[in-house]
């Protein structure tokens, strides 16, 4: 087999277990349901696959690939830090609405028993998010407040912290009310929620 | 039994129920785990609840009393909408890291599968939130904007709606982070969020 069609059979195992795992949920899911649903042999699953376990670490990592590709990679190289923050808030958007992969990266945020040394994997490059979207909250507002990191005017009342927080969780918790045929879409949602997180609900 | 003391065994049992949901799994966990950790007969378990469905429904109705009970409720009563709002969001904060009822309300945001019946009757209890949310979000903008609905001065970038579920976003998602011993606290974390809503990460 070439190195291509079992990459895309991997890829395929993995957005059809984690379909599995979100309608029926992960555990009532068998590895003899997932090569069912792709209609493979048993055999033919576990040649790629020696476990359950291996299969959500895998759709996991996957979901934080995604993220890295299609998010921080093309950021990384804007410099101005107010651009980077806009460009990085839609692109994440676009992830996370996106029909070709909201099934995998969806499974990033339930709480999956995970072996411990699998999980702690998939925490670190989590918080590597966090760390680079709260490094990149306080250099939008050293820029924008000149303060250098230290308090200006009585200002930055927001920490990077709390700040890289809070747009973590507006833009990953679109999964839990956002509807393909809603009003809310990228091109309303986008300007939106960056238009909040520069200037608040009286922007 | 008198009736104080049934209440109080229904809670006790959705309380453990929910641990060991998040500890093993929903559907790893059986009713008779659920009954061996409380130290009941399986007979015992069943005269309170008939199913793990149930017990599942009933941790997520719960979820919602307690926001009902200490969200809304208390905030009903304040007339201006802007102090409305600051209050709700600082009550709302100390549910989803108050140690009380974590286990419980965090059991609303896993994607597990419920009978529809009882899936349409929880989304129907989060809707009317996420609708009380965006009437107040209406009322805040329209008190200090005074467009009176309208788009005033090119001005009202963030519609109620969006600016309902990115502060649901903010707040829901605490639980992915939040740690106890963690540097953000209820008493720096609520003035934060709060600022950030209403004026952005330049606040």
């Amino acid at each position: 087999m070439a190195r291509e069609t079992v990459l895309d059979s991997r890829q395929e195992i993995l957005r059809t277990a984690a379909r599995l795992f979100q309608q029926r949920g992960y555990d009532a899911t068998s590895m003899n349901d997932v090569a069912a649903a792709l209609k493979l042999s048993k055999g033919g699953l576990y040649h790629h696959f020696q476990s359950k376990d291996e299969i959500l670490f895998e759709i996991m990592n996957h979901a934080m690939e995604i993220t890295q590709e299609r998010v921080l990679n093309p950021v990384l190289d804007i410099a101005d830090p107010e651009e980077r923050l806009r460009a990085l808030i839609r692109l994440h958007i676009e992830v996370v609405i996106g029909p070709r992969d909201r099934e995998i990266t969806v499974m990033l945020h339930e709480n999956h028993p995970l072996p411990p040394a699998l999980r702690r994997r998939i925490n670190s490059r989590k918080k590597d998010y966090v760390h680079f979207l709260e490094k990149l909250m306080a250099e939008v507002q050293e820029k924008r407040l000149g303060d250098n990191g230290k308090v200006h005017r009585g200002g930055r009342k927001v920490s990077p912290r709390a700040a890289a927080f809070a747009l973590l969780g507006m833009l990953n918790w679109i999964y839990q009310w956002y509807k393909p045929e809603g009003e809310l879409q990228a091109q309303n949602l986008i300007p939106q929620f960056t238009e909040l997180i520069f200037g608040g609900i009286f922007a």
